[in-house]
């Protein structure tokens, strides 16, 4: 299996897929969907043996002792990360969406201001409106193609009735892997405004180049309030196990949230739990570095094809495979660019005004898919916006 | 493959298998395991292929469109149960201890009371008390080796601060499968003391002989209190795909419930998805009928076994495939009875008392397993008690 090859998903009830014609108009006959964050590639062999193992079983009962799985996660963070975890502080929710609402609702009130890094994920501040908790956007900073955060604007911004800051890193959409000092800087603004941090590192595994992921239960002085989460989904391709994990080293704070599942009765299928152990190894790892350099084969194809375009700016990833694109330069109005990337280019993607404020200009393509596919979509933009080279 | 097939389940993570030994010191070499509730049996060839045809596939990325998934439940409940349901009061949560403990959550407040009709499935007073609720125990009736609901009696034990009725039905332990009269009792019941009623419907299929489900659903005038919940990991041992079905025709009760099912950002994985749609059709229902027989055939070995050991009475079972024997006839301790059982038969066994008020003198066997399995435990048991025939 190469990552080249083109896997037919239609017909199997990927949303990415089968719902991009009803969704965005994009036809199905000969559309390009580069939205949902999934990739079109097969997992890796460690996984499908996983499945095959279950499938040969075909007892599908209860799981019990997850100690095995337990150590495979801290095998991972220890030799990908250089994270010591403990395996005592790991909870498995039902995909870091789940875990993101959980900790909405398990470590701030009602009316509670959340405060998130715009643009940023779009379902952040969906769970957080949805809990009847305030999204505070505090945005980005966007010079030279690049976000920067801005704790001396941020710092005017709070008025001390936010609770919680729910970080995205690596960043997504626009790909910034966070530096050191910059990680910090998040932390001493939490401090300063006393703010439960939720660091979602999803995106941890998929950095390229010289560039390093740094996780936030590394920066000193932030773990009595701090939340990590991360996740084989987004790695391994293995979303539809909705499975992620929330780490939690402090002790009150991991006694709080261990209330929370208890109270909703959760425990984890038994698929994310036989895949997740099979990911964290080192034929999951190898995987992963393959991957890696596909992607980053990816984006320089689909950069250098999209710059080319007068108007066009593909921000430069550090870290993901979601593409996000300026159109400002064009002058168009989102309605006219938009209308040409689906409706002349027939390509379904992310609209930025959906990451929340500063999104206005944008698009976000997702690269996760074979060669051929991201160069046909590169040559389909270049015509689309044809009259402005 | 028949259901005499004796599957071999020690180090596939089953927690009936492979902890016994650690949870009732009962030895994984020689044990046998007649505790969760799930079954020794291989899934369905329909449900088996479905999880192949995913393997084949390999691309596990989000799962979109629904609509087969929720046609195939309306399918099942109106041809196996009479009971027509609308696709979109269907919500699909991560089983149905998850579902309990949202409908709590959604439905009723801290502190308030929810009603049991004792002894009842453990699980309900868990999350009842981990939310911070109070569990009202309402004894069921025992006489003639039969539980009988007591309405009299329950009537004088609410004060008001009740808000919430969780029914089992069929009724585990002691598999009673709840007549028409009984079902309006409760209804009326629900009625008189103002309670949503929650009814758990999880072994509905697996009903014997002349009994028949009724769906509380299909009860006159209840349906603007009423939660219903259903699954397939119970009728076709997928237990470990964590995926339930809460289904509410009310349009107020179905919209708080979505509020919630929103902010605790939950969807379903789809390894359950893809194996519910398997499971709920023809294929499905054969296999489901050939299970019921089989359980039916293990319940008279195991009754005719157990029945005649002078002093132990195994209550005759309608429903489910977890025989609830009596043992308060042999005059014996609560220690002394369960050491036998678990030290001489080496029996894993559920212990009464955590079904709550009235499960003092029982223990719980699950029969759910090839026949030689059960002959075997009828001749340990019969054994350990030798001395009393």
């Amino acid at each position: 299996m190469s990552f080249d090859t083109i896997i037919d998903r239609f017909g199997t009830h990927s949303v990415k897929w089968d719902m991009m014609e009803d969704i965005y108009g994009v036809p199905a006959k000969d559309g390009i969907p580069m939205w949902v964050a999934d990739m079109d590639f097969r997992a890796p062999d460690c996984v499908q043996n996983a499945i095959a193992k279950m499938h040969e079983h075909g007892v599908y009962g209860y799981y019990g002792d997850d100690s095995s799985y337990r150590n495979a996660i801290c095998w991972w963070m220890q030799n990908r990360h250089g994270w010591t975890v403990d395996p005592d502080a790991i909870f498995t929710t039902h995909g870091l969406v789940n875990g993101t609402a959980l900790c909405v609702d398990t470590f701030s009130a009602p009316g509670d201001g959340v405060v998130l890094m715009t643009p940023v994920y779009h379902a952040f501040a969906k769970v957080i409106r949805a809990n009847n908790r305030r999204v505070v956007e505090c945005d980005l900073s966007y010079e030279n193609g690049r976000y920067e955060m801005d704790f001396d604007t941020w710092d005017k911004q709070m008025d001390g009735s936010e609770k919680m800051l729910i970080l995205c890193s690596p960043h997504n959409p626009g790909g910034r892997v966070w530096t050191k000092d910059e990680l910090e800087g998040v932390a001493a603004f939490a401090k300063r405004h006393d703010l439960i941090l939720v660091s979602d590192e999803i995106h941890h595994d998929l950095v390229f180049g010289g560039a390093r992921h740094i996780p936030m239960a590394t920066i000193e002085g932030i773990s009595d309030r701090l939340i990590m989460m991360s996740a084989t989904t987004k790695t391994f391709n293995i979303a539809g196990s909705h499975s992620g994990n929330v780490i939690i080293h402090d002790p009150d704070l991991r006694a709080k949230f261990a209330a929370k599942m208890a109270a909703l009765g959760m425990s984890p299928n038994s698929f994310g739990l036989h895949m997740a152990e099979a990911a964290y190894s080192p034929e999951g790892a190898a995987w992963v570095d393959d991957l890696i350099a596909y992607i980053d084969g990816n984006r320089q194809v689909f950069d250098e094809g999209i710059n080319s375009i007068p108007g066009l700016a593909s921000m430069k990833l550090e870290a993901t495979y979601l593409a996000w694109v300026d159109f400002a330069g064009t002058g168009m109005t989102r309605d006219e660019f938009t209308k040409r990337v689906e409706r002349d280019a027939k390509i379904a993607i992310n609209h930025g005004p959906t990451f929340g404020s500063g999104g206005d200009d944008f698009l976000r393509f997702n690269l996760a898919t074979p060669r051929s596919i991201v160069e046909q979509a590169v040559d389909r933009m270049q015509a689309a916006f044809a009259d402005l080279q």
